[in-house]
């Protein structure tokens, strides 16, 4: 087999089989396909795509081109979830303990922030003493014994994604609505999991604007689930403007704490609430969504979400105290106030400068190894379709150190107010399972 | 200016200027920009193509990537001719001496064979002592001084398309023809011709089988040349069947030394004959083509061509004498015949397996550092249409110390014989000139 015959049936629409996709990303992963070869490959995708067998393939081929985890030993059926990103999405943190404390494990791993947007990892990691760094024995310990863990990556997984992760990032195929499904689905199924909850973001801020697209991620990414004998459910969320009203580490860890205590935004605690209905239905510990719904609601306003939040911070290190007492994560006292020029209505808060703001304060990385103070970030007091008076404070910055200057002159620059009124986006587009799925 | 921008741009179809066009170029020359980038554009180009404007810049860029040879100092019109090769090929042989014979200074820089193709290089190295490999002083002094150089690179003439063409070999994208056009075109342009005549092969031994594809390459090379101000004639022609008789180094040589004395084979003849006259014509020296096919053929019955050929071969340090003493050419006296298994008439020759026949025993090369036999080689005494009975001798094999069992099967299978009557196929397609052509 050459690898130029199969970039060439790419190239002119001739299906793959299973042998030859996994000729591509076995020589991919041992360096005897090269970069140029797999980039020529990619791009002949961005034209023509792949079939949903092809895709199936691609995706199983990646997943098991480094370790895959198994959970076999621990009971229940495994329910993670996947958001694609948005500034302010700290979902994960009032999610997991909420779902886990129904009853359903949740082995969760995460990644880390760079550019506008956190990482979970980053957010954990201002809980003093919590540690996101596992052996794979710890990962299923956690997983078999406090039912959730909230970790890093803990085995080289998918290591033929990461190379072409990177490889798509500057080789313009990147947006390649076949390679982002496969990579997120590489990764999230060699972690041993039953099945998945997506969050796929659609909005200004999102990675995908259009609705329509990220309604074609979330049904390709359902679609390789389907075909590799995993449940999973897809839920289209709403990202014009940042989530809830924390961005930055400790904040948004503040944030999830009243969430996990009732109360939090509603933006926050709707998403919570729909993707956790999601997992407890897909975890068969609800025998409806709707059921779902009101068992997410039950645990978290009873307290047994926030428990098992203390359970999973004892168990990895953390200060479990932080639950009640949230005045133990780091924090600044310099705050600055950026307020309104003008009266008006909110038309657009255009997410990703604000979290290039949290980022320029210090809350995130521009390059990976830039290192994260969690003290800082940004509270956002507007949402779109609110009317403000001049003068009203818009934002709340939570400075350290640096950046003050630059985040302050983005946060100003990244609102719209108009005279006329407008109605606030809805929250949720549509929600796409495996009846709902088809071919990419 | 990011690289990542100027392969998005062409995956989607948007206008690329100069400066982006040259930025890429550079960079490839330098390696700042990556393989893995280049292939990955060098796809897009593939599924989106490039506009005439494009392709002369990125012609232009290739082309200027390394050393431009000037002839400035060289009275006349300086014309060369480039095929796209074929089995048998040897026209430039004959060629360039009859057209240097009639005052049209030809330099003429040739590569080498691989595979099933032959290359000019190494058949004029079969003439003893002759040298071609000369510095860039030489290139222009035997120009000047004999009116003609029949050489290989003298200097690094268009690195960026080296290096591209390479990629090219081991990313599926060999087959794009603005890709195709820009190397040659660039490669040809580097050695300071004013005008150039094209011969692109159609038919099943040719690289484009398909006489519509040959001729929109040929269309795409003239309009780059007119788009950089070079006279460009492109002659169509059919390579359904080995050029002429002999295929291997000497033996290709004796057979040119045939035609500069006035006899060989008709389809030999008519085709130098053809580009001769259109190199006169674009060389000033016959008003129209037509006259030149008369000096054309005045200058290959009267002995001109061979003197000329004589005196570039003394000037590059050959035997002379073996313009009118073949049997100084390296022979071998080992001859084996292929004979017809039944009567018919001959429908097929594949070109592509004379040519690795003959690659077989000796006279090419399977990898670039091969070394040749130049005593071997194939005489194809048969031509589609011929009516064949049991027994005639087809082929004959002259052989060195290999490759005899598996050339013999090769050609044995390598003719179609049927019943029916066949119209043997025209010998040339189209005239393609500036007139006459469209955007790619």
């Amino acid at each position: 087999m050459r690898v130029y015959d199969v970039i060439q049936k790419k190239r002119d629409r001739e299906p793959l089989d299973e042998a030859e996709i996994e000729f591509l990303i076995r020589g991919y992963t041992d360096g005897s396909v090269a970069d140029y070869q797999m980039s020529a490959f990619a791009m002949a995708v961005y034209f023509n795509g792949m079939s949903p067998d092809e895709l199936s393939w691609f995706t199983s081929a990646m997943l098991h081109s480094g370790d895959v985890l198994t959970l076999d030993e621990v009971a229940g059926t495994k329910v993670d979830k996947h958001s694609t990103g948005g500034v302010g999405d700290k979902i994960s943190l009032p999610l997991a303990p909420a779902v886990a404390a129904c009853g359903v494990p949740v082995p969760m791993i995460s990644g880390r922030g760079l550019g506008h947007t956190g990482g979970t990892l980053d957010k954990l990691e201002s809980i003093p003493g919590f540690n996101v760094n596992m052996t794979t024995a710890d990962y299923r310990r956690l997983v078999r014994d406090v039912g959730c863990c909230l970790i890093g990556q803990t085995a080289e997984l998918a290591p033929a994604d990461k190379k072409l992760y990177a490889l798509r990032d500057v080789t313009a195929t990147v947006d390649c609505i076949p390679l982002i499904a496969s990579s997120i689905m590489s990764k999230k199924l060699a972690e041993g999991i039953d099945a998945l909850v997506l969050d796929v973001k659609y909005g200004s801020g999102a990675f995908m604007e259009r609705l329509e697209d990220a309604e074609t991620l979330a049904r390709t990414m359902v679609g390789i689930g389907e075909k590799m004998g995993k449940q999973v459910v897809a839920r289209m969320t709403n990202m014009d403007q940042p989530l809830g009203v924390m961005v930055g580490n400790a904040l948004e860890v503040k944030e999830s704490l009243d969430v996990l205590h009732g109360h939090g935004p509603a933006d926050i605690i709707a998403i919570t609430v729909e993707l956790g209905a999601e997992m407890l239905h897909l975890g068969q510990v609800a025998a409806t969504v709707e059921d779902g719904r009101q068992q997410m609601r039950a645990v978290l306003s009873d307290g047994r979400a926030a428990r098992k939040f203390e359970q999973i911070i004892e168990a990895q290190g953390g200060d479990p105290r932080v639950v009640e007492d949230p005045s133990l994560l780091p924090a600044t006292d310099k705050r600055v106030s950026v307020k309104a020029a003008k009266a008006g209505v909110v038309h657009a808060i255009d997410a990703r400068e604000v979290g290039i703001a949290s980022m320029l304060l210090g809350g995130g990385r521009a390059r990976t190894d830039d290192v994260i103070d969690p003290r800082v970030g940004i509270e956002v007091h507007t949402r779109i379709g609110d009317a403000v008076r001049a003068g009203d404070e818009l934002f709340v910055l939570q400075v350290g150190d640096k950046g003050v200057t630059d985040a302050v002159a983005r946060l100003e620059a990244c609102l719209r107010i108009e005279d006329a009124p407008l109605e606030p986006p809805s929250r949720f587009g549509a929600r796409i399972d495996h009846a709902g799925s088809g071919p990419t």
